[in-house]
């Protein structure tokens, strides 16, 4: 997320109250998490494990329950006893949860020629292009941006909550939720099915590519980056944080796992689950995924098994 | 779709802006996509590759980009340089998009004793029969027909528009939405689970047969036809242009593919992938799906690969 | 379903018309189906074959088509000769349909600090604790309870009838639904996503235990009790009737099927397809699940078919 303007470390120390340590001068211009930090950003962590990534990330300024570790030149650590808890103070100042009280937000901002249908929710800060077309019972929430010409069907969810908790399992609830401060970004020309959900980033932007389509049912995880003129059948599910390039096809109910990489014009065949990256340019099937040539052949091999234990056994 | 009343062709002509070779003389009583034509339809076709199919089909108007095809014994030719934009225009100006601006349009005609939640939409020209009950978040989209003693319960979309389009990857959006006309009937005694979707058709009727129950989460493709007494569990999704005929039993999270033929009485077991026809009266397993008394067998030799490694390498 | 006060057996006889044979003074505390009967209930058989079942069950008074069976020392039957239909007759009195008329029913309780989105839905008699946050389109039916700092994301059902269906397939509608007169109680610090179906009870009970978290689109049969600090990935579907144990993980699109139980702790990756009882502090995947080791070395074995079949064959 980035700060409507730079804040100076010094208003965030004193916010979190927290121990202002190294270059104490500086000006954050964000807040993300440690896949999304960028320069001027600032990012929390708490376990020792991740000390060195986020040391080392991107981001300038870090959340740290820890004073004895040796700050990389230019940055600035921010001590207290709970990072978790300072990155949702942040989050919260800069977006704080405001009720919605009608259907359609004062601060919405809806274009010219597009049509919003009774039963749907536009939520505050919204912007919606031209020409777009919004079926009944949609919810679009706080801060997603809608460019021109969209279609959102009946009953989809544009900027639920990310799925991504902090996990303890030494407390009563053992999962805390990270605050989503992140956004849906859906270009022109992307037409989603009814019953679809979007989730907004954690703390960045969830994004759909310009002329993208995409069938009922589907649910695209958080701060997952959809390329243009990709096509997503029904059913399919893809986690947070994937990259899915240009032209990709998905066929009904893939699934794809987290933060992975589908390359350019791959198509996956329908229930496949992909566990990882996957090139561009082939074609895939399986659960897991292989190149659909190879599974093909696979399953001829399975169905010879019987043969084999005959000539094993009858020596013919 | 049917129009109101039968068409001039000279009439079609001029909308469209089209030549018109052949039985000039002829009455429009429908447009359809390939698919779904009958006697009396209007038909497009854009690519050579399929000229012929359009030519031979049940279709008698073709909409055509070539002058210069032999035209069937009857039909007649309507040459423009877009076919696709001429089908849209002519669905278009038959089935125009009016936008909702109730709950339930002043055109909808509602039987006795049905009950509408707060918070449904009910769409233009939607006929539901008696002592439905229609649960609150539902979408029911203009033109479709539900029958009586129906339930729809919280959150389902019936009617959503297909996804079929029109490819053309020299474009900058490879994919143009073919404007749906169909529609969507529910026959007697059905019953629909919460956060279903069912899309109309694109130039036809998906229709779900009497007596017919289904789960939460389904999904049914445009065009399908559902029999009687069919059971889809939980999460089931099925494509487009399928036939499930009567008394089929798909238990949860099967996917169907689309245009396939599913037999009387068949059984699909939880999670199986539906590739092709299935013969009535069986029980299918499997991803794609095979009998499942063979799947099974399938399983244990795949279990006894280790011990015929065994065998093979060590003799005993 | 517990009666608001006991009833005595000769008044429930006479609602349903049923001759009321052995320990006629008896009085009634609920009525439940089969697999939730306690002590003090009624339930209904009406084929020969569960007549042990039911006759033995923990059930005091049984609805039944036969006056010719032996009765339990200190049991009743209820003899008529559509037994379900008798169930339903009880069901209706006790629990009648009351049609929603407003976004939040009069007779709805809301906790301090709870926000209520618009186009929310909350029916007859619910109780929701404190500080939760409904989304827009949320539909929480009648008599579900929902604790404190709860979170329900936009378009998500909970309450939804169960899919449990009387079938005889000698009528010409197979499937009669069993009347749902059961709840969903949703513990403290549970979070639900976006488009999640929670369907009530059959006559019992559905539960999400305290920090239980729920991403999108995740389906939850009727009567499933699910533990605390559970973990379902998006696209997740539980069948009726299940026993979720505390700390329990199921990654994306995973299925569970009808009446089992999956033990403390357990994880299960994405896509697997549980058929049966899961012990606990294990990993699974594949459909059917096995546990993940065993699961991934037959995937390695199946990779060296063709290596056997070339030393079968060429004897290398």
């Amino acid at each position: 997320m980035r700060f409507p303007s730079p804040v100076s470390l010094n208003w965030i120390a004193e916010l979190i109250n927290a121990e202002l340590l190294g270059n104490t001068s500086g000006m954050a211009t964000g807040i993300n998490e440690i896949h999304r930090v960028e320069d001027g950003d600032l990012v929390f962590v708490d376990h020792p494990k991740y000390y060195d990534k986020c040391l080392r990330s991107a981001a300038s300024f870090i959340i740290i329950n820890n004073r004895n570790v040796s700050i990389p030149e230019g940055k600035a650590l921010l001590v207290v006893d709970h990072p978790f808890d300072a990155y949702t103070t942040i989050v919260n100042h800069f977006r704080p949860f405001i009720p919605a009280t009608k259907s359609i937000s004062d601060t919405a901002v809806i274009g010219e020629g597009t049509y919003i249908a009774p039963h749907s929710s536009v939520g505050h800060y919204v912007q919606i292009g031209k020409n777009c077309r919004i079926h009944p019972n949609v919810t679009i929430l706080d801060h997603c941006i809608i460019g021109d010409n969209v279609v959102i069907q009946a009953g989809t969810v544009i900027g639920s909550d990310a799925f991504y908790y902090n996990t303890k399992k030494d407390r009563e609830c053992w999962y805390k939720r990270m605050q989503s401060c992140g956004r849906v970004i859906i270009e022109d020309e992307v037409e989603i099915g009814a019953g679809c959900t979007i989730d907004r980033g954690v703390s960045h932007d969830t994004r759909i590519g310009k002329g993208t389509k995409i069938d009922n049912m589907v649910h695209i995880g958080h701060d997952t980056i959809v390329g243009r003129n990709c096509l997503f059948a029904a059913q399919v599910g893809i986690a947070g944080a994937c990259t899915i390039e240009d032209g990709v096809t998905l066929w009904g109910q893939v699934g794809v796992n987290k933060t992975l990489t589908i390359g350019k014009n791959a198509v996956v065949f329908a229930q496949s689950g992909v566990p990882g990256d996957l090139e561009g340019g082939k074609i895939y099937w399986g659960s897991p995924t292989e190149e659909a040539s190879i599974k093909k052949r696979e399953l001829i091999w399975i169905k010879r098994i019987p043969e084999i234990w005959q000539k094993l056994t009858q020596g013919s």
